[in-house]
């Protein structure tokens, strides 16, 4: 695809809604907001794919805190701001045993970017970030930095937008635009893991983006295993806005049904995760053991809700696009019994790799949009100056 | 703050005592040294602030080797080198296990700077760092390493340099430069904390800086919670040199009393590092652990050598500076009783943070000091460079 | 020397083997690759060390997998990719623990490198290395990628190609020339350390490496300290093509009789290696703790395997020339008894210290010739640019 294309499509100056913003969640994102990123990350890819360096940055930081070690993010971040210019510094603070305004002031002097990724507390993962956020404005306002870095959620609680709004594309890159994707059907579904803990913000944030592009969207999860309260209100919401449709099933089988793409998952319920947060806060290690062993026991009697060759066979045409945040849990591969079986996963990996190769040009695509008044003007002047990568 | 300005007091080509130098004690530097520090410092913030890139290495590397987690001053070196166009690579050597020739060795290769922070061990640690200083440049003389790094001392047991020409610059940015800190009241002060063990490199070290400049300074601490021998001979010296004065006491209400600078921190006495690091080199870890317990409970006693609005009163028309190497523990936001209340602390959060905002500056300023014949013509290179950084 | 004499010695563009390929083992690599790999690491150290940088990615990334910390090395990577103006990110990845084919699809995504260290498991190491550099080239033909990064073995069980080609760049510096190393007489010879669970790579990757050029290789080992089935069929194998000699003795003594080379190093026997790969397997760390105390037991028989100033008398001239992958276990510097004196270690430091001193060059010499169809064309554009670093 040649870049110019994907660049006609971001916004022009008067409309960058995110220009001096945070990314934090994408419902606080405009359609027009998020189509731009997702534009954005299109026209970045594209460059380097030519092997020409969107590099804008002649020098600067972008500062990450992972409260758990993330691989496949860690690296997004860290190529995604290495592609703008941007130093990549890994600074280990969680949660809790820190002073907010104390870690965002030092984390700020000369950041462009700030990408945290905290995920293990209901609501409170996502206060922390907010939090973060605000300091770092404080700390504008005071003068203490000239220059404010743009706050990115690598993953909370509750979203995931660089995951997501990755997803986004990859399925517009598939069916010929965002547009295209609406009315097509998907079927985001939890699905077996032995771990069995993961957090909500991947399947939240994905239900609550593709109801707002008109997708006929179908959720499946067995009995119990829910998200967090207002999420099924917010997708019925948002898809009546859309005019996309939203129904929930506790059968993986229904929910394969002549779909186009299918989004297996695994999620720890909301029940669970909201007692962990407390356990946590009252320093009861122990029971949080035997919670989540509790947890992976009660599991097993979902093991069965495995995405198979037989199961894909039900959907469209027996094609469906298979989405996930990978890694996954895959049968054989990495555990005795997964999220989706070896043959499955072996037949979409090529997919799932491209799906998760977006990453970095979505956080990329943030930083300029966040940092520019004008971005259409900062993607030509990257254009313009074209610097070929010697190699 | 115009740069020029700045630029204006840093040192002709025949006068840069820091050539070639490394930067380990402000003791080993001249008043004139500490000065073009300074001046550097303020020059880059104040390019920095106006989006000018001092980016003057094309390539290069940072080596950083931390005895223990310190996210501040790491942050400090990273931002710092990275200002100046380095790569950090942070080297995971602690003193004890290690060969420092090859240490010292490896690190060199292809560094323009090694920053070092090693404070644990009283003599011992900052024997370390000379001795991988000295090592460097057995490494260069035999041919090695074609070009020596500056090795920076980030924190030792006897000093911290970055820190307190980082409060130095910042008390003259407050007070109108240097020359008018003359005779200014400023008052050192232990101040309680839970955590108990940190060691006497900050508060010797601003000690034995702000003597030297003609200050009225007031060391305030328990009885038996002392500094290293020979520490407040120096402070008098100094203080007879430069024409100031150098006072002490047992009591933090004395020690306020119509101060216009208040330092308070925390330190662990000498006698117990000096214990401390025997107990080390004997490998006796369970009897170091006693040892801190009862440091711990003793220090209790002191509980009420807290920072509080009305301590803060007693100075100079209420309005005293403070200062602090942060983080600080602060009652209620991070412990339950710390150096000061979440009061003052918040009243002077902005202060903090523009204190400890220097740091990465004074850090570039080392390195362009220690590697310029000419620091004047390097600092004009750049800044006719003028690179607009493009956001 | 003049770096224009190294590039003399690149390949034309009709003969780089290299193109394309990946870094795994010497063996696999032609006598023709080897020295374009020495004289490009030649080229690139005297531009560094005249000051110019070698800088030829203007934006890009070298990810890094260390299976255990290895400092020298990491430090060796990191330097070479930053000389070449590529980020280093480093990826906390072991071998078992993870899906390869994500693995390996996720650090590719903007990588032109990928350093693996992996030297813990007897052929299972080598195994893993070469799947990941096989994803690496499927995610490039499906399209995942549109750059292929070349995979760099930074030690496996076998091979340790950086350090052993740094050893011949180093030899050939020293005698005048790659080609002068024919007929020179080279002790290769295990010696005594405490630890002494060392991989067999760095043994079996000199003796390989040496046998091909020539050279009169003498081995030396206790009864029983066996390297890899098939490594010394392949010396004489080697050994007859080149027109060289390779022996084999048990006697330290020996072996250094009249050699202009002594090459003491410790590795663990193949046998123990191949039982801990198998404990390992079987998740018993219990019995790997004791079969390496049994190890550690026996080896104590061999305590006098020690280079001392008397056997290094023994050597031509007494001068033999010492090599090591430092870092070395030195008798009463780093351990009660191990490779070598003190005082043989501390005559030859500097020797060592610039031998060190080559890894880097070879790992960015490496990069250039794996991505250049033309190498010297780009060894020229590095060099008609001559960017002069500031300092």
């Amino acid at each position: 695809m040649d870049f110019c294309d994907a660049m006609e499509k971001l916004p022009e100056k008067e409309n960058n809604g995110l220009f001096g913003k945070n990314l934090l969640r994408t419902k606080d994102m405009s359609d027009e907001d998020i189509k731009a990123i997702a534009a954005g990350a299109c026209a970045l890819k594209a460059m380097r794919d030519n092997n020409v360096s969107p590099k804008i940055f002649d020098s600067g930081i972008a500062v990450s805190m992972f409260s758990k070690k993330d691989n496949g993010m860690e690296l997004a971040f860290a190529s995604g701001c290495d592609l703008l210019g941007l130093t990549i510094i890994d600074m280990d603070r969680k949660l809790g045993n820190s002073n907010i305004n104390e870690t965002a002031g030092m984390a700020s002097y000369m950041a462009d970017a700030l990408g945290i990724c905290e995920s293990d507390f209901i609501e409170k993962s996502s206060r922390y970030i907010k939090r973060i956020a605000d300091s770092v404005e404080e700390a504008q306002k005071s003068g203490v930095i000239a220059q404010k870095p743009c706050v990115i959620n690598l993953g909370s609680d509750e979203d995931s937008p660089v995951q997501t709004i990755a997803d986004l594309q990859y399925m517009a890159e598939r069916f010929g635009g965002i547009e295209n994707l609406k009315g097509k059907k998907i079927a985001i579904t939890w699905a077996y893991s032995p771990n069995g803990t993961r957090s909500l913000a991947v399947p939240q944030g994905i239900l609550s983006l593709v109801t707002r592009f008109g997708m006929d969207v179908v959720l499946a999860s067995p009995e119990g295993m829910d998200l967090m309260p207002g999420t099924y209100e917010e997708a019925e919401k948002n898809s009546e806005i859309s005019g996309g449709k939203f129904t929930r099933t506790d059968s993986m089988e229904e929910a394969f049904a002549d779909v186009e793409i299918v989004v297996p998952i695994n999620w720890a319920p909301f029940t669970f995760l909201e007692k962990r947060t407390e356990l946590s806060a009252a320093n009861l290690g122990t029971y949080i053991d035997l919670l989540e062993h509790e947890l992976r026991e009660n599991n097993k009697e979902f093991i069965n809700w495995e995405v198979t060759e037989e199961l894909m066979e039900k959907t469209k045409d027996g094609k469906a696009l298979l989405l996930h945040d990978i890694p996954a849990d895959v049968t054989d591969i990495t555990c005795i019994r997964g999220e989706m079986t070896a043959q499955v996963y072996n037949a979409n990996l090529e997919n799932l790799l491209k799906e998760a190769g977006i990453r970095p040009y979505v956080i990329a695509a943030m930083i300029i949009l966040a940092k520019s008044e004008d971005p259409k003007a900062a993607f030509e002047t990257i254009a313009k100056r074209a610097t070929k990568r010697y190699f």
